[in-house]
C-alpha cells in the first residue's frame, strides 16, 4: 500500500473556505509520481528517453471536504499496467481520524514528442510492474 | 447550446508543453458559472443566502491536448436539475477547426453552512429550470 | 496605453474570500504576453528560435482587494527594453469604478536553453521597439 | 532560523520547463503560516478572532529556476512586527547544493472583516514577538 502525505495550503481554499476540487488532481498526480519514483522510475528519465504520458482520463468523487490545515494520506494504488498506460486509483483520508474524504481514478498513456503511442521500454517498464506487484494488496485481505 | 470562452494561459501549461490536466476542471466551472450567471443565478447571492454547493464528483475524458495560445470553447449542458443537485457535461473544443479536445462531467450540491443538504429556493431553482430548457437541445436534433 | 481584460474566477478566489495574491503575477503575465503578441511577437516563435524568458523580479502593491466576479483592465507598460531584458510595469483597475487595485513590476531576461544571457534578434527586437514607442504615453499627458 | 521544506511538483512547471514564477509566492506563503504556527499561533484562530491577513506587497527576486523534483529550503525571517502588521523574508535554498535560488519579502496587515486595520490582540501579539526574538540571528553571527 502506497501512501503520499499532503497538507492543505492556504492557497488551495477557496473562498467556499475548502479546499477547491481542482487540487485533488494535483494531490493524485503528486501521489502517482512519487509512486513511480519509489518504484525506480524517475520522470526526468522518461521525458529524456522521449516519453510523455499523458493523462487521458481522471476522476474525483468528494465525500468530505478538505480544509486548510488537513494532513491528508494519499493511497495509490496500480490497478492496471501495460506497456501503452498506466491506472491509478487513490483514496483520500484526513490524518486524525482517517475520514475518507475523495476516491479518485486516473489513466495515463505513453506517447513519443509527436504524441504517438509509444511503448514503454523494459528499463521503466520492468521495475514498474515488480513494484506493482509488491504493493498489490494481498488476497483476501482488507483493501 | 451555452458556450463560454477561454484562452490557455502560459501559466496554465506544464513541463510536458501542454496545459495541465487539472486547469480543465477551472475551465469547467467558468463555463458552469457562466452558465448561472446567464440564467440569472449570481453565486454572491447564492452565498448570501447561505448556500455551498461543493462538488461531489468530477471527471474529464481527454482527447487531444489543449496549448499555450489555443482559444478554447466549452460548451456546458445541463444534464440534470433538482433542488439539491445540478449536473453538468462539458465539451471543449479548440477554435479554429473545432477540434474535440476533452469532455467533462461534474455534479454539484447544495448545501448550508453545515455542509448538510439544502433544497434551493424558488428564486434560483425556477430562473435555473427555465433556462435550462431553453438551452436544450432540440429533440431530433444532432448532439 | 496598452490594456488586457481578466475576470476573477471562483477558483482563484482564497478562504479570506478574496483573489489569492498569487493570481496577480499571472494577470500580469497575461497582460505582458498580450502585450508582446500585439507587438507581433509571439512566445511559440520565441521559443523555437531558442529563446527563453525568464522572471528576474517580480513585484506587486496590494491597494484593495479583488474579488470573484471583479472585471479587471490590466494595464501594461513597458518600462525598459534591451536586447538583453524587458521591464513592465502594471496597473490593475477594477472595471466600473475604475478603482485601482493594485501596481505590479516585472523584469524578463532573454537566454538560451542552457540559461545563458541571449540577446535578441532584430526580428523580435524591433517590432517591440516600434510598439513600445507607439504605446508610450506622450510627454506632458495625464499618466 | 526558520525553515520550511517544499518540493518541486510537476504541476508547478511551465512549458520552459521550469517551476513558474507564480508558485515562489506561495511557497512564501506556506513558510509564512508554518512560521505563525511554530509561534503558536494558527491561522484558524485569527480568523475566528474575526481578523483578516492581507498581502499588501509581496516581491521576488529570481536567481536561478527551480525545477521539477527539486526539494527546496525555504528560510523565513520575521523582518518586523506590530500589532498592525508583519514584514517576512525568505531565502529558497535547492537542498543538496544549498543554491540560493531565489530572495523575497511580503507585508502582511491586520484587517477586521470590513478591511479596516486591526491592532492585533495580545494573544496573537506576545507569542508571535516572544518567537520572532528567539529566531533572531544573534548580533555579528553569519547571516
Amino acid at each position: 500500500m502506497f501512501c503520499f502525505a499532503e497538507t492543505v495550503r492556504f492557497a488551495d481554499t477557496d473562498m467556499m473556505g475548502v479546499a477547491h476540487h481542482a487540487n485533488y488532481f494535483r494531490w493524485f498526480e503528486s501521489a502517482r509520481v512519487a509512486f513511480l519514483q519509489a518504484a525506480g522510475v524517475d520522470l526526468w528519465d522518461l521525458m529524456k528517453a522521449g516519453y510523455s504520458f499523458p493523462i487521458r482520463d481522471a476522476r474525483c468523487a468528494y465525500k468530505v471536504s478538505a480544509r486548510y490545515g488537513d494532513c491528508l494520506d494519499i493511497q495509490a494504488t496500480m490497478l492496471e499496467l501495460t506497456r501503452a498506460k498506466m491506472i491509478f486509483s487513490y483514496q483520500v483520508r484526513r490524518r486524525g481520524d482517517a475520514k475518507l474524504l475523495a476516491e479518485g481514478y486516473t489513466c495515463n498513456v505513453f506517447t513519443n514528442a509527436d504524441g504517438k503511442v509509444a511503448r514503454l521500454r523494459d528499463e521503466f517498464y520492468q521495475p514498474l510492474l515488480s513494484f506493482c506487484e509488491k504493493e498489490k494488496p494481498a488476497a483476501g485481505s482488507e483493501p
